[in-house]
């Protein structure tokens, strides 16, 4: 196992990891905005970063994971839909509403939760007192009870546009028609607001903290300055990461975090998926594992799959007929972990299983490629499929081997569930009564007698009478 | 069906229950404090809660039912722990692990999460705010930069001992051991502490808000003064409740709530189950979806039901041999509806079903009385039994109205879900697959290939090979 290496935003180069301390990661990543059903691009971004959680986990590492929820900056959003399409009283049953349901999402895409969840409007306090912070070092101003970052001022000592490779000289600095700010790349940190539904007391008035401020105090809370990786789409780089670095610069004149991991956007047949496009597709409605039989809703861990089957530094085109393939794909690793666990060792190898081992490793080091990663399951898969066949053979420790490695990568690391049924028990069962019937409706009570000593193991018991059967647990 | 009385511990008497709004109910329950893994007793208050909120939803009211987490109050218990059993790197971790257990373990006990599920550490604002009204309103002093209310001062003016029906005079109310409280029943409603993990900036420096505070704040930010139900445990009647509405009284001149509910506690094998005793009986302890065949463990809908099967004013008794009978009615119940679904009606019925439907209703009515609904639904379960049995019979419109009945009640209300296996079906395939082998050994094709032909249908396909069969996913 070589080097983990990284692709870091800041330094358009793939550096080796390094955390600040050896037992130890710090990660904050961008959580959702909480104002609809989570889409197939909140998936993206849970699903990638469970998988860079999960992976420093099996290197070793105790991973400290911070995700937040946006649920101030949706309000814009929740205002214009009336009364919460009448179906909720207020912001904060329709904000809760839609926090239940991308947990319920992410819990089916077997995303595991992080460390801390912290909801920005329960961090006010932590917001305020950053913004008092960088008022009192000069780089903040105060306009109509509303407060607004100075980017003038701030590039004077530092570099604005760092992360994001922009300079700022090629922006009109004044003259913006929004009369409060001097500069138009000038974002507020507090918006005075006396008749939003949303507003909490603060030293400047009534009003709400703005976007950038939430993810700058949650993530220098719960991880401390320069802390190890800070993740999120591509779309974030420029205003929103820029923005928290230079609110932790300006408060603390340190960095907000080493390693910057930016994935790319999802396109939907062709069109950049949007909120403005009205493009979305939401995970409630191609995900269904009561139906995966049928063809119009997908199982989770086919969508699980899908993402990940791509690099994470390339857009993903989302489309019914490549998330088909997924699931058939899903069902090949699944069989193939299956015929693995049943598999008869030889007294020798004739595959160099260290070789393919080596290889799952170097994919995952090499800046997350997962696809690649994937593509070395499925050439693992033809050898396992190769030696049931007997044309190839296989001694015990390198079964024992070539097991470990293939449950550890695909279930413990990529996350996918093994067992993709769920709760179609019923059918089953009335399946195996139906059997007996037809069985014992042709007096054959040889087998009728076999087949109710067996499912009585599985805690089931038959009751018959004249003309039919019925079960039971026992 | 007639109306719904409920006990209301402020008057000590069964009454009418009239919310504010004839379609509006608004509802606050005391939550957890989240320091360990969720017991029996959460379990009780969550789904007591829960029948109530399903049961109002049916009678055509928006329920809207705030229900909070206590995770700053958890933190003297927390601390304890040294480095939080060096497994967790903060008390915010810890806390997040907590709740990630007790919304799991809410899950599989098919409790519907409420409309708003407030953080204590996510009101700090507002905490701030309603202590600054009480000192403004003269009810509270500072000392030493904390803030304590002065319930004589209070009782100049109004009552305290309302709900509890404790007459302070009762109490010594001076010459107290802490020196900085004037009378002992004061209470603290800002702590000043800068040594705490856990503290937040306020008018009276750093330091943390006390637990009363925390209810009497979320409780009037999202269902302002004098609210419909306020629910808890008894053992939160005094001092948590009388100081939440001696608070509010003092802030708003108004009553926190109109209808006061109280379940009762939980005793482990003839002992109170209690914190300081150390004997919490855990859900995730007693709880194994996975293994409801193993004497051991217990199915989530057993325990659903061994809750509700006790009145909510009662003692609960908590036993193996309780919650295995508990077992033995659920699958009796399941079983009716099962039978139920499937009746022919005949062209009279023999039975009164009208009379069992109001029974139903007269006794969740009668302020909450399940476990008489329960008795009643096993009665209907009698009835049934002796339909199928031939000793009586049921007309179409009987039918459709007990089976809407029985469902409603059993599922939609008291929660109870009828689908209680859960992940075991490759079992069944696989002893589908073993049956169809047998048969096959024996050269009786045309079983197994009937066999073949059915299980096709659930979207399995079987593979045949010379010594043995695989299946696969189609």
């Amino acid at each position: 196992m070589r080097n983990l290496y990284i692709y870091n935003t800041m330094s358009r180069k793939k550096e080796k990891f390094i955390p600040g301390n050896n037992k130890y990661v710090k990660m904050y990543v961008c959580g959702p905005t909480v104002y609809n059903h989570a889409h197939i691009g909140h998936a993206r971004s849970a699903i990638f970063f469970d998988v860079i959680y999960r992976y420093l986990q099996h290197l070793n590492y105790k991973v400290y994971y911070v995700r937040n929820i946006t649920d101030i900056q949706n309000y814009n959003i929740s205002s214009k839909n009336g009364i919460y399409n009448n179906i909720f009283t207020n912001h904060a049953e329709w904000s809760q509403y839609h926090i239940n349901q991308y947990h319920n999402i992410l819990y089916k895409l077997n995303v595991i939760p992080p460390s801390i969840e912290p909801y920005a409007s329960g961090h006010i306090v932590d917001q305020i007192e950053m913004i008092k912070l960088i008022i009192k070092n000069g780089y903040a101003y105060i306009k109509n009870n509303s407060v607004y970052f100075n980017i003038q001022k701030y590039n004077q000592k530092f570099i604005y546009g760092n992360l994001s490779k922009r300079d700022i000289k090629n922006y009109v600095l004044s003259n913006y028609k929004n009369k409060e700010k001097i500069n138009n790349l000038d974002f507020v940190l507090w918006k005075n607001d006396n008749n939003s539904e949303l507003k909490w007391n603060s030293p400047w008035g009534l009003g709400l903290p703005g976007w950038h401020t939430e993810c700058a105090a949650m993530s220098i809370k719960y991880l401390g300055c320069n802390f190890d990786i800070h993740g999120g789409g591509n779309d974030l780089i420029f205003p929103h990461h820029e923005a928290s670095i230079s609110q932790v610069k300006s408060c603390y004149n340190n960095n907000l975090a080493k390693y910057w991991i930016h994935h790319n956007m999802v396109v939907i047949n062709g069109t950049k998926m949007s909120k403005s496009l009205n493009n979305s597709v939401f995970i409630k409605d191609i995900l269904c594992n009561n139906k995966i039989f049928q063809k119009k809703s997908y199982n989770a861990m086919s969508i699980r799959l899908f993402i990940l089957k791509n690099h994470y530094r390339n857009i993903i085109h989302f489309s019914d007929q490549n998330i088909q393939q997924s699931y058939q794909e899903l069902k090949k690793l699944i069989i193939t972990y299956n015929i693995i666990k049943n598999l008869c060792p030889s007294n020798k190898s004739t595959l160099n299983f260290d070789q393919v081992i080596d290889q799952c490793y170097n994919a995952i080091n090499d800046d997350f490629n997962i696809p690649l990663l994937i593509n070395i399951l499925f050439k693992i898969s033809k050898m396992i499929h190769s030696i049931q066949n007997k044309e190839n053979c296989i001694n015990d420790i390198d079964l024992e081997k070539i097991q470990k490695t293939y449950f550890t990568f695909l279930h413990d690391i990529l996350g996918i569930s093994l067992n993709i049924f769920n709760e179609n028990i019923n059918d089953f069962i009335d399946l195996i009564i139906n059997i007996r019937s037809e069985i014992r409706s042709h007096h054959n009570y040889k087998y009728s007698d076999f087949i109710r000593e067996k499912i009585k193991k599985l805690g089931i018991e038959i009751l018959d009478s004249k003309n039919d059967s019925k079960w039971n647990l026992i």
